[in-house]
This record gives C-alpha cells, structure tokens and sequence, in this order.
C-alpha cells in the first residue's frame, strides 16, 4: 500500500483539511509555504493520465473549494496549483496529488523562466504534436 | 479585450495545440521547455476561482488528452500542470491558464523546496482554515 492509501486508511497520521466520499486534502509535511496543501483521490491511480475524468473532475471541485479557506488561513493573496506528472517531473508519491501552495509577500518563490523559440522551431513541434 | 481574449479571436495570431468550442490550447511563446503550452477557456474568466466549475472540468478535460501527445512530439516522459493564481502567484496574464511543461532530461528545473512545521504550527493552521 502507498504511503497516501495508508493516509487515506488512517494508518499513517495526517492533518486533514478536507476529506468526503471520494476525495481526501492534508496538509503537506514539508510544505513550500505555511498551509500547502495536497489533494488526491482516495482510491489509487498513479497520475493525472491514469486518473478518470469523473474523478479529476472531483479533485478540481474540492480545489476550487478549499483553497480560498487555506488562503485566508495563512493570510494569501494568491496561490499555485501544481501537479508533478511522473518521476521525471519530480512526482514522488506514486499516488496522484495536487498541490495547493498558498503564496505569501515576500516569500522569494520564483518560477521557472522561460526562454524562446528559435525561428521554426515552435511549427516543427506543433508539426509533431499527434492527437 | 486581454491578450488572451485577443488570441482567442484571431488578432494575436498563436501556435494552436488543441481547439474546440470552448477550449484553446496553444504554445507558450516563453516556453520553460519545447511544447510548453497554455490552456485556456475562450470565455474570459480571470482565474480559477472565478471559473465556473464546468468550465474547469472542460479545461482538465483537454489537459488529459493533449498532455500525452505534447510529451510525445518532445520525448518527454514527464510533465508539470501548472496554475498561477493572483499576481502575487506570479499570475502575468488575468484570463485563468493552465501551464502544461513537458519535462526533458537534465532539463535543470527542480521545484521548490519544502521546510517543516514547528510543534503545533500546524494545528494552528488547520483551525484556521474555516470551509
């Protein structure tokens, strides 16, 4: 059983600020900010693409919910929402979560800076994006 | 009218991963990595708090079933979601997107790192947090 499934079963403790039938919301035990907040499905998928589109619906719904109250509880303005899809994009819980990272003043998080397409490059990707 | 609205309506003109009714995808034109895209509803609602809860559920829809082929056409085995919510979460544009980074090899990113709680710091939170 997975860490968050022993979570969900109540077997390992958790600071929950959100749970119903389906979805479960807990403080993360490292968190980014004051408040950080994970939100994943009781029952076990692995990530967003093995996830059912009814169930990432309820995840989104519980989201939109909570994370006014996580805000005003740590006092933030804003918030990012983050979901880490596979090893390669730092998902460490085989288990898929949301992350809710409420963003406070000052708090020196900054986010990844982009860069620039070299002329054509942008047409050749798209040329290979296959739906 | 925002700059998203104004893609959405043709006069700024974009890379286009993905259209249908109610949806746009397209290239982030400062990609953190190649195939880096935004989605969008072409109605404008500033951010996820402000969108409708079907709409967000259209929006994760589209998430799920281009993320596979952005990670394709790049050879990536991972991705980030990403959501900026407010300015003070880094929000640039207020019309609501989602980030999708497709994750490249020894690409350099890492995401932020995490503290921990002090005794009983959060149980102060969670009291806080009124849903």
């Amino acid at each position: 059983m997975c860490i968050f499934c022993k979570i969900v079963a109540g077997e390992i403790p958790s600071h929950k600020v959100y749970e119903d039938d389906d979805v479960l919301a807990f403080l993360d035990i490292t968190p980014v900010n004051p408040g950080h907040t994970l939100v994943i499905p009781k029952h076990h998928y692995e990530n967003l693409l093995d996830l059912p589109e009814a169930e990432a619906q309820k995840l989104l719904s519980v989201i939109k919910k909570i994370a006014p109250a996580i805000m005003g509880a740590v006092g933030a303005k804003g918030f990012n929402l983050g979901l880490n899809n596979g090893v390669s994009a730092g998902q460490v819980v085989g288990h898929v979560h949301f992350h809710i990272i409420p963003r406070l003043e000052n708090d020196g998080r900054q986010l990844w800076h982009g860069g620039e397409y070299k002329e054509g490059e942008a047409e050749v990707i798209l040329e290979k994006i296959k739906l």
